[in-house]
Parts: structure tokens; C-alpha cells; sequence
């Protein structure tokens, strides 16, 4: 079973609905039953992984790696996602001195260097800008992706959290392959502020982040989470399927195509966003959700 | 007499002052009457009628086309726009459970064939998407409108309120010839956010809705309207003609050569439009009557 | 010396520190004493000077053309910016009824034989449109700069206070090399509402004014201005400079390549401008100045 779908005409296939590895860390899980995790998602056809070099203060991309040396011919069968650019105060950086972002050739190529490393590879398939930087020069971005790229160290490249500006930018320098984004009944912007209109524009579809709104859409007390959580129940008793499965495929609905990622430790929670891609709903459905998440119709 | 401008270099030509039929069901007119108002229109040059699907809850289209129908050979003599893809909540449309907006290509072309049907005609010359949907598919719109003009069904498209990030997804897969928005001296933002600009530079001329601001440029109570008011006044004085009139010039004037539509039955309230043609604001006139909306001077 | 640099491949080149004479007027200085400024100023590398019609009410051009006459062998080692567009209400110009922008071909032609003949030369090296007008005609304001380059008066042109959305339409017509903006670490805006972007993506370095917020990163009172304050003498004690030299680096430290604006009459003002060139600020440092102004770290 497979879920491969191109992020933008002719580069980089994922699957439709990614493992997130966010939380790892927190799992308390040795690389037996890590391994387990990964085959487990692999076996639902979830065969693409996000990482970041920061995740779990810098240490999940080393436990996904420990585990994946354990079966290394999964290697072949999963694409790996990471992300950099984020310099956290941490114990396992004490040369910082203040949280910041870092997009010189030498932090960049330190930091593939690292996750290449942990996670026991010799590729990445994306490497995404974490977050957008006043400072970022896209020239020597470009330089260092194509260089990176060359090297066979990464395949692909995207960003995360940039503005249309700012994508536009380094897309101007080089192709990046998405934007990851969040995007959820509980966080409309995208779909109005110009992020997702220049994403169908130019073809490079959109990963999405807290789909769920980091639970927010089942345990929101404000007004809008409840509005939004009345509608959402309704339209999963409609279609027979749980509440996020129709999170999910109110996201995938969107003309961008969305590759939305999950961050649950549990195949039931992954089960039900992969069940999503079986779902239809209708634009009144979609326009459902809008309304009780906006607090009034469209215009 | 004739008042026929393009509204992109090498398209669709439009009278500069546009008829608008939208409250043509609230005058309560026979169709000799509608007729009649249809003629007197010509006569002053405003040949180009502007309609949507939902106006008068599904209804104008049909009473123009019904008027239409006594002197068929009129088409011919005129510009027939019309906009679809808001679905309302309406006791001729059962089946809709909430507002919201299709731009399938089924809806577009059931659409667009409603519109042919009631307005007795087998062509409208400008199809506009009514209001931006976050669920527009840009291929497959694209797609439906080459479809209905290679069929000679609509011979050109726009779209309606939409913002420059929208307006340049679906132009980068079909050229569009203009974008009806708001524009009035109480309503500035088209001004500053970027739409005009993107028209001036793309050279599609907008067509404006509510130019009077729906008659709050005569009867509004905040302060906003009233220094409006009283700079249009003293306009409307110095240069001997109707405080709509002075209106209408400070639309016309703009360098992106706007298309003002009058909403109104009355043709005195129509030549007031059509005199603007004949009005030469000073720059330092049309700022007056900015300073007087923004309540300051120019930076 | 010099500190000659590109604003855009292939174009025009200032000294990366330009002298601003817009307070010029106040100094209540004799022509020599301008001279000696002008002179001192150059000895230092700032061979770029900032001017418009409008500085001093329609005076400051002039009183830097008297000065430049005692010495016009000067001018070939120099580069004069001016601007056009705002009219004030001034009683140099009586006949001005409101404050306005005018960037009609007949006033940017009048007000750049003013600047020639107040600044005692037969061409300027760079024009602004000194604010964006609604009624600015793309059109119209690209075939005046076309003919003024044609005919040898301004050799470059740019914008200044131009949203993107305004810098591409005109861009469209005619290539800017710049787009002189307000920066410094308290005015973050075009760090992040896409100008600097741009700028970037399409390498028209911008030109800065106000680098120090007119004395308010020294003297404000508000929070923002002193957890700035705070953060630029830690940094200046570090790097063993001045504040001031601190806030240039800050600024010329950003990868659209800054051009900033130093308005004093001061030369030990204009030393500590020149003197960030030789400051080299670390990522950090940037941050720690940006987390000050913002008030929090970065997401």
C-alpha cells in the first residue's frame, strides 16, 4: 500500500499523510518498539517521517536513527524530512547564547551533517528552513542547497512558516518543493493571507502542521474551539468516521493538496488521519467548518 | 453615442459607466418598463449591464431577459455581464443547507447556463467569479472557462473581491480581464492594499461596485461621511455639477481606469454618472476628498 | 577612500554612508562652513548625498548648491540624490491649497530644473518619488524618467516609503535601483512586511533613513526604547564602540545590502556611521538587538 504523492510536478514524492516525530522524545519508548512505530506506519502506507535537527531538545532525530539501524533496509521504503535553521538555548548547545536562527552555509551544512548522522543515513530526501529569518541571504542559501544537493546529501528543498515574501524570494534563487504550514479549523490564516493561493499558484504543495490544532479542536474551551468541535462531530456522525478523520480530510479537500502531518504516537490516532484520504465531503461540508471556526458565513 | 473603452488592452470593451440591474426586482416594473430603462441606458451610452446569478434572490437575470426578449436586436448593441459561484441560502435553490461558494465546473457551467437561459441570449460577453472561495481549484476553473469560450457561450472572464494573491493564482492559469471590487471615498482600502496597483500593473481595469457607498456618501452619520460629505459639497459647487457626479470623476480618475457601475432606475441619478465623463478633477481635488476620508493629510 | 558600492548589478554606485542634508537648513551655517562639511564628508568616504525638492521648505537643495559652487570641481566626486512628488503648503509655494503628491510628467520635469539649478549641476545621479501616490500613473511617470535619462538630467531613478505592491508596478515599466525606507531597531516593519524581501529577491539594495529613529534609539522613553537601549551599550561596550556605530552595523548587517542615512552636521556623528563598516556584528548580536525591540524571542 502506498499514499506517494508529488509535492510539486516531478521532484520529491511523500506520502500523503506524514508521521510526524515531534514528540519522540516524550514516548519513553526503547529502538525495539520505535522500530515497531515505523513499521507500523509504514504498513498504513505513512512512509514519510518529519524531523528537525531541534525536535526533543536535538535528540529525536537520534532516537528515529537508532531504531532505523536496527532494520536499515527500511531505509529504501521511507523518506526522511528535516528541517534546521533554529538555534535553541539548550544543554546540548551551550555556545548559544540566545534563541536565534542561523542560515550561513557553515550552520546549515553543520546541521545536515548532525541529522545526517543521527539518523543514520546518508541522504535526507527535504531539508526545510524552519523558520523565516530577517537575515537569511538567499543567495547563500541557494549556494549551499545546490552544493548539498551535488553532494547527494539532500535531495530536496522547502521551507516552513515563511510568508509569501519570503518564499519568494529564495524560491527566486532556488526551486524549494513546499512551505510546511500550519493549518487547521483552528487556524484559518493560511487560506486567506496569500500563503495558499501562491502555493496552487506555483504547484508546491503545502505540508501541514497541528492539523488537530495540537488537540485544540477536541479539548478548545474559547467559543470558536466549541463552535468548531459542534460542526465537526456533527459532519463525523454524517459520514460515519471519527472527528479527526474529518479534521484531515477537510484539509486534504484544500485545491493546494496538503500533505498533513500527524503527531501521534498511537495507530489508532494515524488510522483515523489515513482513513481521511477515503472520505468525501462535500463543499458544504467544508463551508460548514469554515463558518463555525470564522463565527459567521461567508460574505 | 458611445462610451465603449477596453478593459485590457486587445479585449473586451465595456461602456465606461456600467448599468448595474441588481435592485431591478425591487422597482416593481413590467417588462415594457424594464425595457424602457434598458433603451434610456443606451441612449446615454451605458451599454454594458452588470448582473449575477443570486440577484434578486435568483430573479434579475430573468426580468432583464424578459424586457430583452421585446426588442431582441438590442443584444447585439449591448454587454451583457453577469458572476456566479455564491450559493445562497434561498427558497428557489432548496437544496442549499448554508451560504457558501462553488467554483466546480459543473456549478460554473449550470451557472452560466441559468444566466443564458433568463437573459435570452446565447452568450455572455464577461463571466466574473463572484467572491474569492478558499476551495477554487485554478486548473479546473481555467480549464471551464476555455471550455465555455471555445463554446461561445462567455467570451471573457473576471473575477470579484478578490484580493492580488488570488487574482494572480487564477491569471497565472487564465487571463483575466478585470476584477469588480469596492471602491468609494468610504471605502479606500482598494487604494493602499495592493489591488489597484496589481490592476494598474497588469492593465486590467477594474470595474467598481458601490461607488456611493450605497448612498452613504449622501446620508452617512459617522464623522468619516460627513467631512466626505462636506468636501464634495464644495466640489460639487466649484465645478457646477451634482455631488455624484464629483464622485464619479475621483473613481474615473484613477490611473487604472476604473469602470464605476450605478446601481440606479433613475435617469437622473445615470447621467449624473455618465456627466463625470466630462469632469476634470484637479490632483489636489481628488486629495481633498482622500484627506477628508482618512481624517489626515498625506504623509 | 571609498565606500563606493553598487545599489543593483550594473548600476549606479554611492558610498555605502550617505550624507543626508535634510536638516542642512538648521545649522544656520555660511556657505563655507557647508563646503567644509561637504568636504569633510568626502575625505571620510561619504561621497553620496540625500536631498529633495521639499528639505527645509524648498531651501536645503539651494544652500547645498551655493556651497558646491565654491568648489565645483567637487561635483565629479560626488553622487547627488534628490526626490520629487509632495507638494507642501508652503509659502515658497503659495500656490499648493492642500498637502499632495503630484507625479504628473510636468511636475517631476519642473521639479527636477529646480533641483539642477538649486544644486548648481547639470544632472542628478539619482531620483526618488519621495511617497507613493494612488495616483501615481505607471505610465506616465516611466516615459518622463525615460526622456530625463535620455536627455542626461537623472541618470538612475527609485522610490521611496513604496509598499511592494507599488515598487513592482512601477518596476514593471521602468527598472528602479532602490527603495529608500525607514529601518532601525525601533521601525522593524520592513524586516517583515516583505519590502526587504523584495528588495533581496530582486537586488535594488534599499537606501534608510531615520537609521536611529531620530535620536529616539538614545533618548525614547517608551519600553521598546529602553530594552534597546539597554541591548546597544551592552554591544557597544563589547565591541568597544559607539552606540550609534552599533545601530549602523545592525543595519548594514541585513542581506538586502542597506544604504543608511546619516542626517548630522557633526562629523564625529558621521565618523561613527562610517566606522560600523569595519564592525562585524555575529548572528547573535542580531537578534539580541531584534529580541529587544520585539520584546520577545523569535517564535
Amino acid at each position: 500500500m502506498t499514499l506517494l504523492t508529488e509535492l510539486k510536478p516531478g521532484a520529491l514524492k511523500l506520502s500523503r499523510i506524514i508521521a510526524g516525530a515531534w514528540r519522540m522524545g516524550d514516548w519513553n519508548w526503547n529502538a525495539q518498539q520505535r522500530l515497531a512505530w515505523i513499521e507500523q506506519c509504514l504498513e498504513r502506507g505513512v512512509s514519510s517521517f518529519d524531523h528537525a535537527d531541534i525536535y526533543g531538545n536535538y535528540s529525536v532525530e537520534d532516537l528515529f536513527g537508532e531504531a532505523l539501524a536496527l532494520q536499515p533496509q527500511l531505509r529504501e521504503r521511507i523518506q526522511l524530512v528535516s528541517k534546521c535553521g533554529i538555534k535553541l538555548l539548550s544543554d546540548r548547545r551551550p555556545e548559544h547564547r540566545i534563541k536565534s536562527y542561523d542560515y550561513s552555509s557553515t550552520h546549515i551544512r553543520e546541521s545536515v551533517e548532525n541529522s545526517l548522522k543521527a539518523l543514520r543515513t546518508d541522504h535526507l530526501d527535504l531539508l526545510l528552513l524552519h523558520r523565516p529569518s530577517p537575515l537569511l541571504n538567499a543567495d547563500e542559501v541557494a549556494e549551499t542547497f545546490a552544493a548539498l544537493k551535488q553532494e547527494g546529501k539532500v535531495l530536496h528543498f522547502g521551507v516552513s512558516n515563511f510568508s509569501p515574501a519570503q518564499f519568494a524570494l529564495l524560491n527566486s534563487r532556488f526551486p524549494l518543493v513546499t512551505n510546511q504550514i500550519e493549518l487547521s479549523p483552528l487556524h484559518l490564516d493560511p487560506l486567506h493571507d496569500g500563503t495558499l493561493d501562491q502555493a496552487q499558484e506555483l504547484r508546491t504543495a503545502p505540508m501541514v502542521w497541528s492539523p488537530l490544532a495540537q488537540g485544540r479542536v477536541f479539548t478548545g474551551e474559547g467559543d470558536q474551539a466549541q463552535r468548531v468541535r459542534g460542526t465537526l462531530h456533527k459532519l463525523a456522525d454524517q459520514h460515519g468516521v471519527a472527528v479527526s478523520t474529518v479534521v484531515y480530510a477537510w484539509i486534504l479537500m484544500h485545491p493546494s493538496n496538503p500533505f498533513p502531518i500527524t503527531g501521534s504516537q498511537r495507530m489508532s490516532v494515524i488510522n483515523e488521519a489515513v482513513q481521511a484520504l477515503q472520505v468525501k465531503l462535500s463543499a458544504e461540508n467544508w463551508f460548514e467548518v469554515w463558518q463555525a471556526a470564522a463565527g459567521h458565513e461567508v460574505p
